[in-house]
């Protein structure tokens, strides 16, 4: 039978012959993890998400979530599903036994959430929030604060959330005006109303933890005055029963484009009653909290959005096998050739090959941040840490912005490669399009992303982040030049990463000198670091598919494939995106110097 | 107070500055159409669109047609919407006044579509399908046939439609089995069942005129032995009454993704009953009739995505200048400087600049193609003629093809320039993206439109059509090269077009011997041919604004905005199609090569 949401070989390819995750259990911490328990851990995730979470995920979307004065419901369905997950211990796959967890390492969590979020991104919504709150407890909560709230946020008992966003507060956090005044106990009163809150309300658990960000009163302006707090919604007594309703009020949730079955909700705090919070972390250091579960949270969302995208294509790709339509182009006036499948059709291929190579690309890229978090866990030496550090942190917004603008034009694809057929509801692809277009927008829009990646990123550490990472993408690429059959895709990755740090260069001194300028091309730059980051992956692959494919193995179309894949990858993408350097290095100031009112309206 | 939809002023420069539409009434044919006539024209169309049919927009989505046994019911504000259309004469702006159409030239008609579209493109779907069919009557019909139903058509009395898809006949037109039994009184007896048929059944007209595609008992298989049919639903009496039911079912309408208030229908012909037809045209001809309409059709959904696309760039615009979010870049750690409108942003700039762009230079295409239309039907010689039509044939897979994709682009951008409230139902932008996306599919599927172009367009009269069209695109270019402000965009346009040339060459021979890897390339091309076409129209716009700029005019701002545009886009836009002509000329055979198992699944 054909498979769904995505290829178990290519996930096994990149756990076992790419990233060779099993290798991580020669640790101490990752011991329990040999190949076996890999993959009989990626089995399970399969298979729940198969049989349990994909086939609700229409029933999502079509009933969605529903607000009723101040209660939200979820569909039922979602109430088996959820209690699967809890009992599978899939909701702190990662996390510390000792709360709960199951001391998973990232890769392999990487390759069930590649399960799960391709079956039903809206449903894992509320477990993904749910554990990024609970590792805000775990990294700045007090010992208190662990035993009431970690092990319950960890096994799902209790769901959790991010209280970030007001209505006049997005993108720019600082603006917020959520207040805290302290109590003479040491708690916090908190009051304010947030908005765009994920699984903010929902019937699915018996309570719901809050971090919250908010102003003390008379903290400072700006991000500089924010604090982070715990607010329950049914406080929790000390024998860690519930106690009183703490006032946090649902006032709606939003209609959306997509992700239905997700709540997106608007919490009053403090409006009528009593909300009482405590603080988590340092006064006034709330933002950097927060950005400890950002980051995460924006490499979920990359995970998330990625979900679509192999779903899509997974769901194409069959439909293309068996959908007969159209005769061969090379049959021309041959009356006698019949209908083919659609694969036949070179541009259905095309539209596959972009598929393809963007799934299995971003694949890698995805597990190999899950790797790199592995490795600096692991690290010997401060000096290794902070490389793998540096990794991740510089691939993030690639993993997230980069990401999710690829995986929407993946669902775009998958819509088109269905014909009239995939805009209707009858299959899954349109969804994927709509669940995954607000992934690039939430958790920092795409455009912050792009800031992030040019403003932060590369400069931070003079520029060593940006720096480790090219010495990894040369290993690559010399371990590549050495394979006569991947020779020019080597040479042409190589090239392609000369120009982005051509590029990269250059937009550093017109920051210097104009800002605006050089942040007008901020998002371009992003665009192609991720091709280049693209490369890297594919031709990683295809130089092991090489090396394999000389024992003539069984499944060689698999390796067969990815060396067409990175042939497919540097001749169609990198022209495109040397193409955008050629753009970056002009810096045309057209953007900000226009006048506002020369845009019309 | 702020434009929506469409930029009036935009919308004047290109009917009386771009293309001086106003000259066409020194024609007879034309007389009426002077600027004053034209003005009030677009005048009354916007007023109509943005009173009456813009409001109904968001209902027509979230109520949308529904199907009650075999009644299809459209929102009950689109009644009254359908009345205003007819009672001001929309129906069939540029039909013969002897049928009940206004005789309108075609330029004209697009700029009061562009409200229309941009307004409420579910809703005027309806009445672009019932032009359409009057068309095939007008075009093809006997007298009798043009005397029963085209001035119904025309004044939009009757609405019709076009049934060409069914299950297993998609893209693939030719396979279709719905079958045509010749009666003895010369009608013909219809069966068969067909899919995705817009407005194959709704409440707004007391009938609906279905032109079918079908077989004659006999014919030859393939497209060579379909014929054109004329099928009423309600048989039409000799006085003009309606007589029986005609046997044509609506057994069911699709949930799609967007334009939920135009009725997506299957409907069986003659599955109970009897279901009679009359022959249109000629026995076996039906598809170069069908393609009549088609044409026109493919025009029309270019202006359909257009209508999103306008319609997202106000609509963001307008936002962004309102929205205040986030401290300038400029700031820096000065404290005493507080959040601006978002407009002020770089990167929303940038994001506002490739909406304007596609929007500006997609308009002017969009007025041109009608505008040459135009000039075909009024050309004094054949050679003139033949020019014309020729133009209007190359453009009408980049209108639609690359114009629905850039428009889906553009749609995806409003989305993101309103950040999270841009996911929400709250405003519009969701919704044209959502709606905007069937216009890739639909008449023809963008794959198509490229295979259209290079297989087609390009190849009819040994190359005189694109030989035209870059004949006309270097009289811009020579006109912006006299002009020292131009000069370097000039350049980039023509270098851009020389390029393009070459891919359309090289990829012409490589058909020659690889028909599959050639076809392979068909869409790159495609959106090469787009992005030069655009760079054209920009140029253009461009050269009168410098022009205009010279006598220091009140509205500058306007003008100096087109220069801006041409600047940003060959400077952004044009790199990035130099980088897809490398990737023809390089013509890797990936895509083609790789065997169906290496896709995986």
């Amino acid at each position: 039978m054909a498979q769904v949401i995505a290829d178990r070989r290519d996930v096994d390819f990149v756990l076992h012959e790419q990233l060779n995750a099993a290798d991580l259990s020669k640790n101490e911490k990752f011991a329990e993890f040999n190949k076996k328990t890999i993959d009989m851990i990626v089995t399970e995730a399969r298979s729940l998400a198969v049989k349990e979470f994909l086939p609700i995920n229409k029933e999502g979307d079509e009933i969605g979530a529903t607000f009723d004065g101040g209660k939200v419901a979820v569909p039922e369905s979602f109430k088996k599903a959820y209690d699967l997950l809890r009992e599978g211990e899939w909701t702190a796959m990662t996390e510390d036994p000792e709360y709960g967890g199951q001391g998973m390492p990232q890769v392999v969590s990487r390759a069930a959430n590649d399960y799960f979020q391709g079956a039903n991104y809206a449903f894992m919504l509320y477990a993904g929030l749910t554990h990024g709150a609970g590792r805000l407890v775990e990294v700045f909560g007090t010992q208190e604060q662990k035993e009431t709230y970690l092990k319950k946020l960890y096994t799902g008992e209790w769901s959790g959330t991010m209280l970030l966003t007001e209505a006049e507060a997005g993108s720019d956090v600082g603006a917020l005006t959520t207040t805290a005044v302290k109590n003479p106990d040491g708690t916090y009163s908190i009051s304010g109303s947030k908005i765009f809150i994920s699984g903010g309300e929902h019937d699915m658990t018996e309570n719901i933890i809050h971090p919250v960000l908010a102003r003390i009163e008379g903290a400072p302006p700006g991000t500089r005055g924010i604090s982070l707090f715990l607010v329950p919604k049914y406080r929790v007594n000390a024998d860690g029963s519930l106690g009183d309703f703490n006032d946090v009020v649902c006032t709606g949730i939003e209609e959306k484009m997509g992700i239905h079955g997700s709540s997106t909700c608007s919490l009053t705090l403090g409006g009528k009653g009593k909300c009482i919070g405590t603080l988590l972390g340092q006064e006034n250091k709330g933002m950097s909290a927060m950005f400890v579960m950002m980051n995460e949270a924006r490499l979920l969302v990359g995970m998330q959005a990625f979900g679509c995208a192999t779903a899509s294509y997974m769901s194409a790709l069959n439909y293309a096998k068996e959908r007969i339509q159209g005769r061969p182009l090379t049959a021309g006036k041959d009356a006698s050739v019949g209908g083919v499948p659609i694969i036949r059709h070179p541009d259905v291929r095309r539209q596959l090959m972009n598929m393809k190579v963007m799934v299995e690309g971003m694949r890698s890229l995805h597990y190999y941040v899950g790797y790199c978090q592995d490795m600096a866990v692991l690290a010997g030496t401060e000096e290794e840490k902070e490389k793998y550090e540096g990794l991740v942190d510089i691939l993030t917004p690639i993993a997230k912005g980069y990401g999710t603008d690829k995986a929407f034009e993946v669902c775009s694809h998958g819509v088109q490669v269905y014909g009239g057929y995939g805009y209707t509801k009858e299959y899954p692809v349109e969804q994927y399009l709509r669940d995954c277009r607000i992934t690039m927008i939430y958790e920092g829009t795409n455009g912050i992303q792009a800031m992030d990646l040019f403003g932060r990123k590369m400069t931070m550490k003079k520029g060593k982040l940006v720096m480790d990472l090219f010495g990894e993408i040369m290993k690559t690429v010399n371990a590549a030049k050495a394979i006569d059959s991947l020779k020019d895709a080597a040479e042409k990755v190589e090239a392609s990463l000369n120009k982005l740090g051509e590029a990269a260069r250059h937009l550093g001194k017109t920051a210097m000198e104009n800002v605006d300028l050089a942040f007008a091309y901020a998002y371009p730059l992003m665009e192609v670091t991720g091709d280049v980051v693209m490369g890297w992956m594919l031709l990683w692959r295809a130089v092991i598919a090489a090396q394999k494919l000389e024992a003539k193995p069984k499944d060689a179309a698999f390796y067969q494939g990815q060396i067409k894949s990175v042939e497919f990858f540097v001749n169609v993408f990198l022209p495109v995106a040397l193409g955008k350097v050629n753009s970056m290095l002009a810096t045309n100031g057209a953007a900000v110097e226009i006048e506002d009112a020369s845009f019309g309206g």
